[in-house]
């Protein structure tokens, strides 16, 4: 389970926390990294601060966008050392541990590590389904982040790297979680219509989009029933269709 | 209880890994920090990665022995990120946490870290209570010091800080819950539109009412992520009306 972490570091400022965080990730048996828009990579300090886990580096992901980085995911989660005004299904890292744990269904996970200075942004923040909270001193919450992926990473291993306790069932192809893709493919459904019907006026709306974004993904949506939203939004396209030709 | 926990480096080679400590335990609150016998310090390197942690590197204690360090403490543990050929009480850094948090009368208490290259001395060892070992990748155990400092602040944290994890925040009234009524309300909304597409059929599919119930009990609604529901589905009843009496 482990290997179908993904750890996803978007806009990252120093290379060398790039390498500790490949080091973080090794020494505690992860081992995808992707990295999204790095400012300054490769770089011979990534290399050298990663130590003998240039193998994570060699084989880490370098990609232009962060839909590209979490496309095949049925988890995304990010990170956060404070709370932040969207308190929508906030967690910690053991808590997230537990979940992956007993949902084996949702691999591949990504987790979002954000920029060094400001941390993820609202946009990154959005596609997440569960926002994780590292606890920190609220006085001084300056956790580096090859630190922030040290302890996510050691929380993973501690819940995951043991024999199950609840035994793995079969899951159906229609049960499982859908991709950030199939996600995405949703959304813009929904919108295509909410445009037809008038409910949606492009540049006046802007926090509509961004609402049902928010809306679906507490659904924890399974592919049948992406189905089903799929098919409902279908039914009331050829419907339309059907009025237009009858009269 | 956390001001009663002394991190004790031991020979620490590079300096940069005595300031990212000093941050380290910072973030955790943990505040009390001793150097036995550092290589290269002070250094501006330390102060560098210490960030804004500067005033736990100010008042660190830099000594000559191992026994100065520990004069005054009740209960002594040495880390590694193995296990060691002496198996004599050794405990994860959760199990240290749990100790300390039932045996507040061994405060204070010393955590010990050995030199980068190899870890504490048998002579170190030798006056430990007990040995930490955090659990790292077989195949990979090279934890960083500052890490490995990162890790069991951590725990400490997790185990001894009365704080909320997470504090709560403020609910608005349209962040509050929908009543079930109000769920009832939306389900029928979608039922007749369904109906009126064709998508659903009297008789017919009787699992479809069942399945959207799960899909929206899922996503755990509040009254403004109704109100955009209720609405879009009104703007398509309208949209068909229009196009009806258009034609």
């Amino acid at each position: 389970m482990l290997e179908q972490i993904r750890t996803v570091l978007s806009h990252t400022t120093h290379p060398g926390n790039i390498g500790a965080a490949a080091r973080a990730l090794k020494v505690m048996g992860l081992s995808q990294l992707t990295l999204v828009n790095p400012k300054d990579y490769p770089c011979a300090e990534a290399t050298q601060r990663a130590s003998r886990a240039t193998d994570i580096l060699a084989d880490a992901a370098v990609v232009g966008s962060m839909e590209e980085a979490v496309a095949d995911c049925r988890l995304i989660v990010g990170t956060s050392a404070r709370t932040r005004t969207l308190p929508s299904k906030l967690i910690t890292p053991r808590e997230l541990a537990e979940k992956i744990k007993h949902n084996p269904s949702r691999l591949p996970v990504a987790i979002l590590f954000g920029t060094e200075n400001s941390g993820l942004t609202n946009e990154e923040l959005q596609i997440c389904h569960y926002h994780v909270c590292i606890p920190t001193n609220p006085e001084y919450s300056s956790l580096n982040i090859a630190s922030a992926v040290q302890l996510v990473a050691y929380e993973m291993r501690l819940a995951l790297c043991e024999q199950p306790l609840i035994v793995e069932q079969r899951q159906v192809e229609s049960d499982l979680a859908i991709s950030r893709e199939q996600f995405s493919g949703l959304l813009e459904h929904f919108e295509k219509i909410m445009l037809q019907t008038g409910y949606l006026v492009l540049g006046q709306e802007r926090l509509l989009p961004q609402r049902m974004n928010r809306l679906f993904n507490k659904a924890d949506l399974t592919v049948s029933e992406l189905n089903i939203l799929r098919g409902f939004l279908s039914s009331m396209e050829k419907h339309v269709k059907r009025i237009e030709q009858n009269h």
